[in-house]
This record gives structure tokens, sequence and C-alpha cells, in this order.
């Protein structure tokens, strides 16, 4: 689609990423060298979205090897940078790739090598996230279809559009694809309290792209789906365990119970680099906690908790959108997604 | 309790509400004396809640009369006060019967009588929270008791204390005469977007009652019961059907499923007055649509779409609690309970 949400530059040695706390109000770039304001980029949420953070990451440790390339500096940046957030798996992913490229080869070439890694996970992201939008166009295709044509009522999350990825998206591919196919389609952007991802990140892709949509209170999700508003809720993740339980923004939960509860698919898109084959299931994934202060507003005089993310259980989706098809979320469909992948 | 969210006085003939709006930043009471202040209070929502709602159109339905005792006009008030919120089925009711009260009686008569059943109304209302709270008080130790006098962790949503009523609430009713009967007992407060009367007003209120509680988004009711941090939900209704089906802000029905998958008792505390036994389900209940820009914060580019309500079915809902008892959701129960009723 063009569009990319981080730019490596080589001459400047640096980083350009869209600062997205900014965002609808102003579109800003951010440049990043220092492996602190990598950190604080990803922690600070200037970027945001499992598989940018992974992205992220990875060129920050890049960057630190042009400084430092010892393996102490190695060790050291790549877990300052994992620290940065806790749950989204890409992170650790992404750095994990990068110290394979690098750990064993001479010191003089690892910062060309973490490079040419950080280029090709952002690449491959790129590539995966149009796959996904393929598979996840198939689904979208059925569901016009038996609508005889009849717009698409899409309800999504948070933001996992190209912002939270490089291009496409995850869970935006597919309506992107629906789009240039000349689908009929809507998207009910839920807001996403509370950091408002939905109506500051995703409603603001959806106008840029020209895709009709509209915003709702989290609190709408239910009411719509009993209504007939929706055909589909379609998510991203950021971590996702091997029984196919789906970590994502908080308030994903809910949306699923809606769905179930209303006899309506509920899909969830992701790269494969989201799933975390070490975590059994979802009571194994750490759910970050941010600060009290993103909850209360102008009252300062509540105690507040904020945990980022929930879980979804896996008997509440409906299928796992990736980059290698569309898979039941349950464990032995993941094992052999699983054992396809390591061959 | 001792503090009253609306004030009558006779000397100014004028009645006095808290200007909900500015809550929790200010305190500030405003006068209604004309009718336009009487249905602006309600339309624009410086009052709210269903019993509120229904008492300040009473008392606005008298002060009408006052100026003018026709027929003519206590038709043309009601109707006017009555168009001023659609859901709230308290605010038929209450103009109802102060309507019933002054109709065939001497035009001269009309105002005091009107005043005298406005005055009935709310002290009725008074006795029936007060009811209501004694009655969910029985519930919430029995959640005690099963947790062998342990913390309970009721969550609510909204605003349905004294600021929704007269006194003591409905669903905070029990909270507070938990306090006073030294039950320890925590409150998961949900902002409810999107005019956050539950950050605004919820936690305002139990702050000054020195009530223990913790702010939430509403997207983190799920995780918070799936996590095992929940007891039991407790919220009000605005209108309640003849099967049990509850209509009540938007969001509760979301919290009623969480409850139900995580296996919690959801339970509704409502007056009698909140029982429209012409509405034979949820279905037949008017949903009221807000201004988008209650949803839109600085984002005007976007389209939204604001119901402030929802419906939830009465098979997701515990137990109504209401003045005369504890009574199961569903239509056989009602039916008894409306025999009583009309003995």
């Amino acid at each position: 689609m063009g569009d990319r949400s981080l730019h490596y530059s080589a001459q400047d040695a640096c980083v350009q990423v869209i600062d997205q706390r900014k965002l609808p109000q102003v579109l800003e770039w951010a440049s990043l060298r220092e492996l602190g304001e990598f950190s604080f980029a990803i922690s600070h949420m200037q970027v945001r979205g499992a598989p940018l953070i992974g992205i992220t990451a990875a060129y920050g440790l890049a960057l630190a090897l042009r400084q430092d390339p010892s393996l102490e500096n190695l060790h050291r940046a790549s877990a300052e940078l994992n620290a940065a957030r806790p749950t989204a798996i890409n992170l650790a992913w992404a750095l994990q790739r990068v110290r394979a490229a690098v750990v064993d080869c001479d010191p003089s070439e690892r910062a060309g090598r973490a490079l040419a890694e950080a280029a090709s996970i952002a690449d491959e992201d790129v590539a995966n996230c149009r796959a996904i939008g393929e598979h996840g166009l198939l689904l979208l295709r059925e569901l016009a279809a038996a609508k005889n044509g009849a717009e698409v009522q899409v309800m999504t999350h948070c933001n996992a559009g190209w912002l939270a990825a490089l291009e496409w998206g995850t869970a935006l591919a597919p309506i992107y694809l629906a789009q240039q196919a000349g689908l009929s389609i809507h998207v009910w952007v839920s807001e996403t309290r509370p950091r408002n991802q939905g109506i500051n990140l995703t409603a603001w892709e959806l106008q840029q792209a020209g895709i009709n949509h509209t915003v709702i209170v989290d609190n709408a999700a239910g009411h719509l789906m009993q209504q007939g508003k929706v055909d589909c809720c379609l998510v991203g993740s950021d971590r996702t365990a091997a029984n196919g339980d789906v970590c994502n923004k908080v308030g994903t939960y809910l949306k699923a119970l809606a769905a179930r509860a209303n006899g309506l698919p509920f899909y969830v898109a992701l790269p494969l680099s989201t799933f975390d084959w070490d975590s059994a299931s979802g009571a194994d994934i750490p759910i970050e906690e941010r600060a009290a202060q993103e909850v209360l507003l102008g009252n300062g005089s509540s105690r507040a908790y904020n945990p980022a993310f929930d879980i979804t259980p896996a008997e509440l989706v409906t299928a796992l959108i990736t980059e290698r098809g569309v898979f039941a979320a349950e464990t032995s469909a993941l094992n052999s997604l699983r054992a396809q992948i390591n061959l």
C-alpha cells in the first residue's frame, strides 16, 4: 500500500518512526539513534503494535552494535530493549533473531549483519501482513457472499493497521485489500480506552484510506452485535499461546464473549512471530500493568488499576488468520502449523 | 445517610439539584424554576439516573402548574418533560403519578396537590432505596460468609448511587449499608464511557463516603473477572421489561456476559418504578442515541454512533433486588410480584 510506519536511513544511521502519541492531531516523525531513544520509544508508546515493536527493537539493537559491537553490549542492549514492554512476544522474537544472526560472527561484522537482519524482519513483516490480508480477504468475501454483496460490517478493537506493523497491518490488512477489491465494507472502530488507539489511530488510518467507518465507545460493542449491526470481529494479537489463547489489547475478551453470544465469527489476524510456543495457555502470558494516570483523567483522588491486555480463551476464537493461512485456535491444528514452520 | 441530591424550597418555589456535569471538579447546585429549566436539566444531564429523573420531572410538572394550573398546561408540560429523555421509564412513571393525582381536582388545588405528590415520590424513593440496600446487604453478607469474611469485591457500572436517586441509590445502597455494618468491601468502578459517570460520579461518591474502591476502564472488566478479582456485579436499571430483561447504561451487557462466563452472580438493584410492564421484553425498550460528539473527543473527522443504553437478557441476570425483596429475572416470578403490587 506504500505507507510505512518506520524508515531506516543508512546515511544518517537513524530510524524514523511516527510518534503515534501525537496522532491524529499531527503526523510527526521522531528520529531514533541511541539505545535509550529506542527503549523510550517502545516503553512510552511512540511506537506500539506487536510487529512494529519487534522491528523497532531489531533496529535499536543493530544501531547499538554500531557503537559497541561487543558480546557484552549485544546482551546488555538486547536485555534493555526486551524490558521495554512485557507482553508483545514479537519484541523478544525479533531481538532473538538479531542475536542469533550476529552472536557467532566477528565483532567487526556484527552491526552490518544486525542491520541486514532487521531489514529482513521488516521486509518479511510487510510480506506477511500482505499474505494475512489475502487470507483474511477470502473470509470477508464469504461474509459478503452470504449477504448477497450487502455491506460487510467488521468490528475491530485497538489498532492493528499499518501503524502497528510496517505496512498493511494485521487485522486491517484484509480490510485494505477488500477496499482494493471493491468489496462494500464498513468498520466499527471501538475507542479502546484508556489510550484510545481505536479513535486516534484506527479511525485516522481508515480516514486516510477513505474506508467507511464509525467510531463507538468500547461499551457499545455488545449492543451493536445484539442489534445485528456486526458481521464479524477482526482483531490483532500481541501474543498467542500454543493452545490458541489470544492475548490482545484489554477489552478484546469482552468483544469475543459478545460475538459468541450473538453467533458471530471472531477472527484474530497475526503473523507467526506472534505465537509464543512456550506459553502453553494464556495463563502463562504476562499482562502489562500501565500507569494509573492513563485511567484517572482529571480524577486524582481515586486509585486505578490498568491492565493493558487480556486473554481471549481459544474456545471463543473462530479462526487465526496467519501468513500461512487460516487455522483453528486449538492445540492440534497449531501443532501441525508449528511442525510446518520448523521444517 | 443524610445527603440528598435534590431539595425543594417551598419559600423560593424552586428545586435545587447538583449539576452533575461538573462533578467531581466542583459540587455546584443549580436552581430550577421554569419548565424549560427542568427539561434542560434532564435532557442535558445536569440530573441523571432513573429515579432522580423521575423526581425532578415530578417537581417540574408541579411548578409548571403553579404558573398555569389548566388541564392544557398539565398535558403540555407533562409531554415536554416526558420527551426530555426516552429510555428511563421512571420519567413517564413519575409524571403519570402526578397527573393522576391532579387531573380530576379543582385547578386551584392542582399545584399544591402536585407538589405533595412530588414530595411523596421523593420520600418513597428514599425509603425504597433504603429497602433495596437492606435486601442487597443480605446478598453481600452471603458472599462475605462464603469468603470467610475476606473483602467482598463488587463491580459496578455507571452511577447508581445517591446522585442517581435521592438518597442511598440503588446499586450502591447495599454497599453503603455494608460499610455501616462493618463488612469488608471493595468496589471496582468502571469508567463508563462516553460520559464517565463511573469515574466522575461513583468514584466521587465512594471517596466522600470513605469506601475502598479502584477505578478501571470499561475494557478491563472481563479481565478482572477472569483473574478472580470480582465476587459479583451490582448495577442499576433504567427500565426493566416484564420478562426480566434489563435496560441499563451501555456496557452493562458486556459485564453480564463476562460474569456469566466466569460463574459470577450478576445483580440488578432497582425500585419497582423502574419496571415497564408494557414492555414484554427488552426489544420493546427504546434505546436513546446521544450526540456523536460525546464519543469523538478531539477527532472530528470520523462518524460516531452513540447508543446510551443496552439490554442485558434476563437469562444473564442472577437476581433483581427491589424494595420488596429479591426476585428471579423471569416472567413468572415477576408476574407474582406485579400481582402483589396491584393488590
